[in-house]
């Protein structure tokens, strides 16, 4: 028997977690979810469509392409490996935009959701500040941009409870004005796992949903929503403590559950035996004191954020700009 | 002979400095322009009307109301100063809005406008990020709204370089989807004298005009433009070099132009005697070596802004909010 | 038969922590160890005394005074609860300074240690910030020093990692020219539980321990180092993610412990009764994927760090001088 | 007759500054004042040594060596430039030194004057921020320290208003403690003129001289008072207003003075006739509404500030570490 992690209020923004979570079972391959992994350089690419609603159903993730970077050496704060990461994810997304069908030349709008003043919610507006724009000059002189440059414009929308205004609201309103053919949403997300805070970049077609993510985007940024595709680039910068907990049960399941002496083979036993019931009602006796807002961050936040900020910017500028070489990605950013 | 400034580039966003400068003539009171001067505690209120396209034209302002606070010990860093200007600002504040019709309980929308990255022009992020805000509340729950709170929202909508959108195509979107009553924005000005800088707070019902503050907004926040009424407060942050020269040059014309010895009488005589066009040319040699930037701000602009943006917001937030006390306006501001 | 934590390679850095581990064998008392608390307004003030070498081995914890309040409610980012918090510890550090010695009129130096640069660290740094700093006017204006204000100086002297430079050598140089009558340090420290992270505050006269806090500072700011009494406020602002295991492992002890399913009862008993060997290796296969930094801190770190350096600073300024008063703590911070 | 610009409470901190005043009476060469000037790719390095105590005397400078770069192109942001004067700057430091004799592994100590809440004044603590600091590994792990790295510390002392104590006492102590051959003191400086605000960088070794620098630092950092050499790094990040009007004054006398209308050359003559006293009075009479601190700032400090800063400490670790490279000094600094 596996542990329903769902029951222990696990909550994950990344495709490739919900993909492990419902490989648990024992399945190796999923209907209607297909995969193909690459690893070079201490980079692992994983790439994953859920191309039928069975498949959908099976991981608990909408239809559409899922990209994801995991490179943990990015916690080491090495620069060359960043450098790569940058690299490697500007070839990612510019392959994922010629996919669905985003030309060279389309005008995009990126939108970095969160909150600047909440350092691990601060990913999307810090790309924003260092997103090489051009759509200005576009508008106001558009016979002097330069061969290689795409229009590009970018909004840091704020936070619900700081604006009172819904993002989705703000970014709609742009859209129609600006017509772009396509959104690029930056947000941070929640993982399931501390080892994938700030060392793993998530891309998707899907959009932005309502709830996802950690801060207040009730409504979602999507194709029906905005009438152009939505490209999300996610970043877990924060995990649940449940989370933590729920790698203590699943390790100590691993640990003792084979070979360990006769008697602590029989105490995993009997923890896969009690009622789920208990088993979330032990999960909540622990986080109950704490309030509802048990999310936390590494201590290191200040810096991991700079830092994947950066590399994410730094890509993006490369991906969406030809005359923007993979080699200097870094020259456009502070 | 008087001056004509004009000639010598100055700039000036302030409609009490647009009347002092059409005041050289001798002319005590210009028709169509309305005056009310009231000076209590170290704060100098001037109320002004131009009501007439004689008059508009006669001070070079816009048809409509402007009310300034001048208040020059607000250098000297005083906190109780502070706390007496953002009562005197709440109070004119909410007169200006009865007075142009805006009710008590019409929700509004607050642009901060300008630059977060550039000191002196981050008045309007600054202000939007101490405003008490309730429009989520109003869409969430809004029969939990505690009476005596306005609904209120706000943007600090970035500038042209940073964005690629123009400011007011994103507050046009969002005042067709959020429906209120008015907009006040806030933007950091210039001023000709460096007196005024930092110490001057101005309140106006003719919105923001294109290429008025210190930024890039081309396209401005009008009635015109956004359907609801839009009254700009502003605060001169910075000036033109080329009014500090402007400024030497007067003084130089009022100390030696009565009592002087007999030569510096001359001297003076002379200099009101040179030609509009040497003048000119004079002034641009000087600005020339310095390229187009030659805007300056005092050394301690970082503390200046950090007070004057508290005394608006609190200010704001009294006026806005019936249950926010003159007395206690400071508690809602970081 | 009770867990042994440190095992587990618990840290903490607090005195009721180190007490509540040592009590689990079940004494209520401890001989050496005095203990007080006192409950008021949602402020638990514990007051503990470590007198005897005996005492100091049962806590693991130096001979010495030891102040806590505990506040669960700071969390609430509630002003009115942040004020009465300031007027309290005020009042207890006024008595711990009169407690041990230190005159009304003795000069202090402050000692912000910390990161600046890594928000859970820069809880000394913001301090010193809002501290009210009269030493230049003691030295520059002696007659004109207004009484009621005691000669205080500070610093931030940064981390080992940023300057090459140990504090203790950088604080020592200080004391030897400035003769402050004291040091107060103040540091983050880590708690071993969630729940006390930003909602505690410790005084001890203890002064800083190497290794102890969350930075790098291996030489000790203490009355043997500095030849004055060095009093040391700490609030923990992150926890170790082992920390987060232990109280899981304890909670599934208190839970099941009892009145469980006969099953989950077992499981605990036979938890109880595997090695300590195998519980350490168990912790560290968890964490070892993690790296030696896991250090985890709330989300909401930025706005608790503020908070909470507020709270101290304004204490410490009513504390410290006669002419601040516990009313109108606030008025001398940003 | 030239304008005796001292008259006019003209301050600059830049020895080519006094010396260009100097050079007013036509003198074009200084006797005790040895200068050579080169220019190459838009960077102007003038190296002048002051020999005598009649040279100090006629300049009003300290007897020493005094290295200036000027780079007005460095006001556009262009990053090329800013990599060529960080190279530049780098050649220029590692000769200075070597000709005051500091060896190649001698131990140095970077000490950042300043203020960082002060944009205008943080240039020091910038630097420090970016320096590459290894003395600590010089301290606890010296056999593994890679060849190439000079043992380098660093502080950022605050300024007396923060902390009470002078920055020079803080610095002694940590010299006597740590014992290097040399400090390199960064500080922000005043000019007479706007043009070389923030294009312009002096290296000297005369040290810190009480009441030079626009911060509050009495007491000198120089070779009598820390026992080792100071090198001074100076950036001019501020000017007087009242130098804005003398440039005013002096543009009127060059450009009226020679080939202007008859009665334009009598204002001139008529100008430079009145007295000194009537000329000072002027002056006073402009500033004095504006109190005393008029002193300003480009707009755009901030991003001055930042590039300035970046510069400066890519320089300064390119000189002072073998192994970094100038072509990468960049990779050092964030």
């Amino acid at each position: 028997m596996q542990l329903d992690l769902s029951l222990y209020g696990v909550r994950t923004d990344l495709a490739i977690e919900a993909r492990e979570l419902a490989a648990r079972g024992g399945a190796r391959t999923i209907p209607g979810v297909n995969e193909n992994v690459e690893e070079a350089d201490g980079i692992t690419i994983t790439r994953l469509s859920v191309t039928t609603a069975a498949g959908s159903q099976a991981i608990g993730r909408s239809l559409g392409n899922y990209v994801t970077l995991e490179v943990p050496g990015l916690r080491t704060g090495d620069t060359g490996l960043q450098q790569k990461v940058a690299e490697a994810f500007a070839r990612e997304f510019e392959e994922f935009m010629a996919r669905i069908g985003i030309g060279k030349d389309a005008p995009v709008l990126i939108v970095g959701l969160g909150n600047w003043n909440v350092t691990p919610d601060s990913l999307g507006p810090l790309v924003v500040e260092n997103a090489l724009i051009t759509r200005q000059f576009y508008e106001l002189v558009p016979d002097q941009v330069s061969p290689g440059y795409r229009n590009v414009s970018a909004i840091a929308p704020g936070v619900l409870g700081l604006t009172g205004i819904e993002s989705s609201d703000i970014v709609q309103g742009i859209v129609e004005r600006t017509k772009p053919a396509a959104v690029i949403a930056i947000d941070a997300l929640a993982s399931r796992s501390l080892e994938r805070v700030n060392t793993t970049i998530q891309i998707a077609d899907i959009g932005i949903h309502p709830g996802s993510g950690i801060g207040n985007k009730r409504r979602g940024l999507t194709k029906e929503v905005l009438g152009v595709p939505c490209i999300a680039i996610g970043v877990p910068t924060v995990c649940y403590a449940s989370t933590i907990v729920n790698n203590v049960l699943e390790m100590m399941s691993s640990h003792f559950g084979g070979t360990g002496a006769p008697h602590t083979k029989r105490i995993m036993g009997l923890l896969n035996d009690i009622s789920e019931q208990e088993r979330l009602s032990l999960v909540k006796e622990v986080l109950e004191p704490l309030g509802h807002d048990l999310i936390v961050t590494p201590k290191e936040i200040d810096e991991f954020i700079e830092d994947i900020a950066n590399v994410v910017a730094s890509g993006l500028n490369a991906a969406l700009h030809e005359a923007v070489d993979p080699g200097n990605v870094g020259a456009y950013t502070h």
